[in-house]
């Protein structure tokens, strides 16, 4: 894979409350970049000015980056953070085209839900195959944000991703020595327990304690994987689209500690 | 026990970086209320003006209500939630005589100790005792602080206590209906888990991933007895005594959702 494939474009921008949303491509990967939107400036700012650490937010299978609660999450991490925040389409989601493999997956994953059978096998199965694609398309998004002179070369890179966040984040975070912390959550150890045991930094892990896909012995084995010194458990009742929209705001604060101040916005 | 050993007396106050302190006896139960320090009323204030949510700190085994982490999370509560907090020194405790049995249990843990046996069966044996003793006081402390014009009879409480403070908070919690709120953890399951079962409002658990006298088993399945529809369970990495700071700040935030708002300082 070729660097040339990976040129940052710029598309689209709003800005509302506070945060200033970019839309770009990078080669044929559609994002998202959330900023902190600066106040006025009374001359030009100067280069690297609102420079602050950047957040890489994956979305969960079957969503993308404009799913409410990506776009949630992304939100609280510029306003109440600081923080720049970037979500990119997974591979076969979003406006991505999917491949004959995802149409087989999903038709698979699909009829085993309308069953009533478990998931678990197939969605980690799944997963594991789009974090392949997707490991590289992140390390190239990160490479190409760090030249943007508000987020530069030497800042702290946190990720946050739950679901297939996580099945995408864990190999991520295991190969990518940017990455300082990271929110991972929702998800069995199967695929990844293996990849958590190299995995050092902070890590703050949710789970739900009453999860109808993900049993508990399974979510609390891959907490326990991570080799990390400093690792936190958020274990919350309720089944496994119940978590408390608390944790978001949990996670905003573990990146403030991890990663250090953003951006005061003045919002 | 008639109600007439529980007469409260304000015996000393000091008052520092916007927060009162005000040590009080009840009957000869030593106790400290810590208050936000109104700022200099322009005329005299109304009754029932400053009032806020209580919480009731519960204090560890071997402590009192002077111990710097009992103090520390009075201010925070204080500080960031703008609420009444109390804490009393539990029997045998603080400058609280110590019974026969006291001396014998006391004798028998510390010996556990030094031999590096599990403390565990003692530790859950005597503060059961303890709990038995102190679940009245507190009962009588409420209703002496809710006879404050700043409290009164109606606002919600709280209850937070780790390690004895649990002990004592889960037979209270399920005994007081007044209690609307809890922060626990740091206990084993065994003389408490039966009366967890019956408790039903909001919990946060807080417990150590690796802590040398409580198994990981035994801390979660404390908290999975709790009957409550709406819980948190947060575990950190490391012993017994490393649970992180951030801890109180979260109990502060949980206090906050449940209790409603404190008392705006302007601290």
């Amino acid at each position: 894979m070729s660097s040339s494939q990976f040129i940052l474009r710029f598309t689209a921008e709003t800005s509302a409350n506070g945060v200033r949303a970019r839309e770009f491509t990078l080669g044929d990967i559609p994002g998202i970049l959330w900023s902190p939107a600066a106040p006025a400036p009374a001359s030009a700012p100067a280069p690297g000015s609102g420079r602050a650490p950047l957040v890489l937010l994956g979305h969960g299978g079957g969503t993308h980056k404009k799913w409410p609660g990506v776009v949630g999450r992304a939100q609280r991490l510029v306003s109440d953070g600081g923080f720049h925040v970037v979500c990119v389409d997974a591979p076969g989601h979003g406006g991505r085209p999917r491949t004959e493999h995802d149409e087989r997956e999903i038709d698979v994953m699909q009829r085993a839900m309308g069953a009533g059978e478990p998931v678990g096998p197939i969605v980690t199965r799944y997963n594991a195959h789009i974090a392949e694609r997707a490991v590289p398309e992140w390390r190239a998004t990160l490479d190409a944000l760090q030249e943007l002179p508000e987020i530069g070369p030497d800042g702290p890179v946190g990720y946050f991703g739950l679901n297939m966040g996580t099945a995408i984040g864990v190999p991520l975070a295991a190969a990518e020595p940017r990455i300082a912390a990271a929110v991972f959550g929702l998800f069995w150890p199967d695929t990844v327990a293996e990849t958590a045991r190299r995995i050092t930094i902070p890590i703050e892990f949710a789970m739900q304690w009453d999860d109808q896909h993900i049993p508990r012995e399974s979510a609390l084995a891959l907490f326990d994987a991570f080799a990390s010194k400093e690792k936190t458990l958020h274990a919350n009742s309720g089944a496994h689209k119940e978590m408390p929209r608390f944790e978001a705001d949990s996670a905003v604060r573990f990146f403030a500690r991890h990663l250090g101040p953003g951006v005061a916005t003045g919002a």
